[in-house]
């Protein structure tokens, strides 16, 4: 659920470099792509913005899905683009894309360059995401749609349930407001772009629900896609004293429990498409 | 998401005889009748069973959805039977319904009596859901389906997040907790179907979400369905030492908050289909 993407320099949330989480990601995105871009198809020849594309988990998809559009990729981060730009060649190596390296509230683009524009996992990290809002509908021409995509840590529950387990989240969303994300954003997606001045701004979860007739699930979501996530900032968690590492392993311990065979795990994503007037 | 249905006779978890509640019950189902219920129909000449109908809320949409059915509604409690009997005369009134005042776990019935078993928000109030389940199994004919439905009140989060909302609901998770029953049930609902011998077990997560865009929904889900159960609460959380009334009252007032045009508000029911082999 997190990336590279837009990350304001001054976090310390870090993690993602590696090349263990550059496969986590793609796995999480091969494993989400029905449920959140199914219905994300915009017409060849559209100008389409993807605001923080990270390392391309979602790019391919969106290209795969948007045969013929102009893809403007932009990104924070130099190596995560390089990375993106490295995977669409082996995987859609027909799209026609154009990649920017800079910051999202800062694109060197006129009013209303594009048709649509796409942002995903990004806003979580932004420290004023009305502020990142405001910038991409300057780009976004009069009548062009916004597709926003974010998952909330608070909807993660699971069975057998475990304060440690909980706890352990909780250590993950505290690190991410404190590098000034919110991990909790996907609930507030639908009052953020109705106050940056979007109209018909229609909001979906989409529910992740894992348990033991769904084994596969329970292994890509569960423990591939959010226990990896979780366990990623251990050393951080630490760090910041938030935890011991006998309590952050329980944590994980109990959480790996709830992918089991007689476990259950749910976690909720929402998407928003939303209308520049 | 509670009726007084199947309630154990001990139970001190008091809400529901009065008229005021007769019609929440009612508002709600109304609200959720689509969602939960939708998909569920059985062939004309069915025995069905509905275990634990309360006051008849789900009976009329089962009814509706099933014509032809041969339906025993049973219930413990005489006074909600005799509102569920009212309520079915008045709205499906060809109906074709035995009722049953008894307790689910000693129906009189054969083996195999019935060919499909509803029941809807029943379970969280059992003190062993896994004895319910193994009393109805019994009833039904190898090769028959139960419906089962229930919320998880783990599942609700909210915008604005609210330390005090958070700690409101709380109360009465942990007031059904002490009266024997289980809150967080619909999370279970896969191992314990799976754990009471039911195969083919296909539980999918029903999600409530209503933000600013769906007032509608804000108003007849959030505020009069799950803030007034909540709510319901209050005598009893009192009584029992978990909270103060300025405590309590300014979670109710920060849920209510959930509901306004800058709110969101999330909740997951579980519904699950399973075959007895």
């Amino acid at each position: 659920m997190t990336t590279e993407t837009a990350r304001p320099e001054h976090t310390n949330y870090v993690h993602g470099y590696s090349d263990a989480e550059a496969r986590r990601l793609g796995d999480q995105a091969d494993t989400l792509v029905e449920l959140l871009h199914a219905d994300t198809a915009y017409p060849a020849g559209s100008r389409v913005l993807e605001a923080g594309c990270g390392v391309g988990a979602q790019t391919v998809h969106l290209l795969a899905a948007s045969p013929g559009v102009l893809l403007t990729a932009a990104d924070l981060s130099a190596e995560s683009l390089a990375q993106a730009r490295a995977r669409v060649a082996e995987q859609v190596p027909a799209a026609d894309v154009v990649w920017h390296h800079g910051d999202l509230h800062k694109l060197p683009f006129p009013d209303g360059a594009f048709d649509h524009v796409f942002l995903c996992f990004v806003l979580e990290h932004l420290p004023d995401p009305a502020a990142g809002l405001a910038a991409l509908r300057r780009v976004l021409r009069p009548g062009g749609t916004i597709t926003v995509i974010e998952g909330d840590h608070g909807s993660a529950f699971f069975h057998p349930d475990s304060p440690a387990a909980r706890r352990t989240i909780d250590h993950l969303v505290r690190l991410q407001a404190a590098g000034g994300g919110d991990g909790l954003l996907g609930r507030r997606l639908h009052p953020l772009l109705t106050a940056a001045g979007f109209t018909g701004v229609a909001v979906r979860p989409r529910t992740v629900y894992a348990d033991g007739g769904r084994p596969a699930l329970a292994e890509g979501f569960t423990l591939r896609t959010f226990v990896a996530m979780v366990e990623a900032v251990r050393a951080e968690a630490l760090a910041a004293g938030l935890t011991t590492p006998e309590a952050f392993d329980r944590g994980i311990a109990d959480l790996r429990r709830a992918a089991g065979p007689d476990g259950t795990f749910h976690y909720t994503f929402f998407k928003a498409v939303a209308v520049n007037p």
